[in-house]
């Protein structure tokens, strides 16, 4: 079962800051067939069903040049989510980790990250396979897939530095 | 050259919303051996210098289970970074793209991700390979690499869902 906010056996609440430390500008929705969050799937597959992320004016005017990417990375915010469990129990038997070893979506950040496949670029909306998010979810951010990627810039000093330990 | 605060040639600004979205939690302090943006690498690598993961009280009550992971997602907050460039110049030679077909620092939501490698869990400290940010950097959140991980709670009816399109 999915959780929706109780505190189970075994789980650990923190009480959070008054104060928050940055902020989020909300760049767009992602549409997905995924209502409730008992449907949702505990993570996305790339031949799931194809999804819509809708990128809001003015930010749709950095996707220039996404389409040459076949895999990307897309950051989502978790609005649903509580916050402040640093122990969790995802079986809710008793036994219970610390949420930086899960990828729950209850964590002090609820940052989601997702690879998908693009599908297609239409305008501001891109269709992609893979995502895992309840429709609705707003949009933080998109990358080109760390694999695909090579960066424009030039290298510096830190690019050729090795570590000389295990 | 890495980027200070320029606008280049051929790039494009945006103007920033008066409002933001979300806030987040700085939950720890990332330790690298790069104060300089002059020096930092472009990309971290897996035999890079090892880097200190610093957990802040009460979130590093959240690290139980985590050397359990070879291998570990790491977010955090670039900030440093200007937010309003919808297109850059990474070369700085009058050629621009979007900003969602980089991997540039210079982001809406200036978040980085890497995949790091754990060498040790000291406490609430991690010490990890793979980091390519400048010492000091907010830390965000930590995930086990998606590729390792196995949701532990039962799947949902969406884990079983498969498209029927390309």
């Amino acid at each position: 079962m999915v959780r929706l906010n109780e505190i189970r056996e075994g789980e650990l609440a923190v009480p959070l800051p008054a104060r928050q430390d940055a902020g989020l500008y909300f760049i767009g929705t992602i549409r997905t067939p995924w209502t409730d969050r008992l449907e949702c799937p505990r993570q996305g597959r790339l031949d799931g069903p194809t999804c819509r992320i809708d990128v809001a004016s003015p930010w749709d005017r950095g996707l220039e040049g996404i389409e040459a990417f076949e895999q990307l990375e897309v950051l989502y915010w978790l609005n649903e989510s509580r916050r402040d469990l640093m122990k969790q129990s995802p079986r809710n038997d008793g036994e219970a980790r610390g949420v930086f070893s899960l990828r729950t979506p209850v964590r002090p950040n609820p940052i989601g990250t997702s690879i998908v496949r693009l599908v297609k670029v239409d305008g501001p909306v891109l269709h992609v396979k893979g995502l895992d998010c309840l429709d609705g979810t707003p949009l933080i951010d998109l990358k080109p897939d760390r694999t695909l990627f090579n960066p424009l810039a030039p290298a510096q000093a830190g690019d050729f530095q090795v570590g000389d330990e295990a």
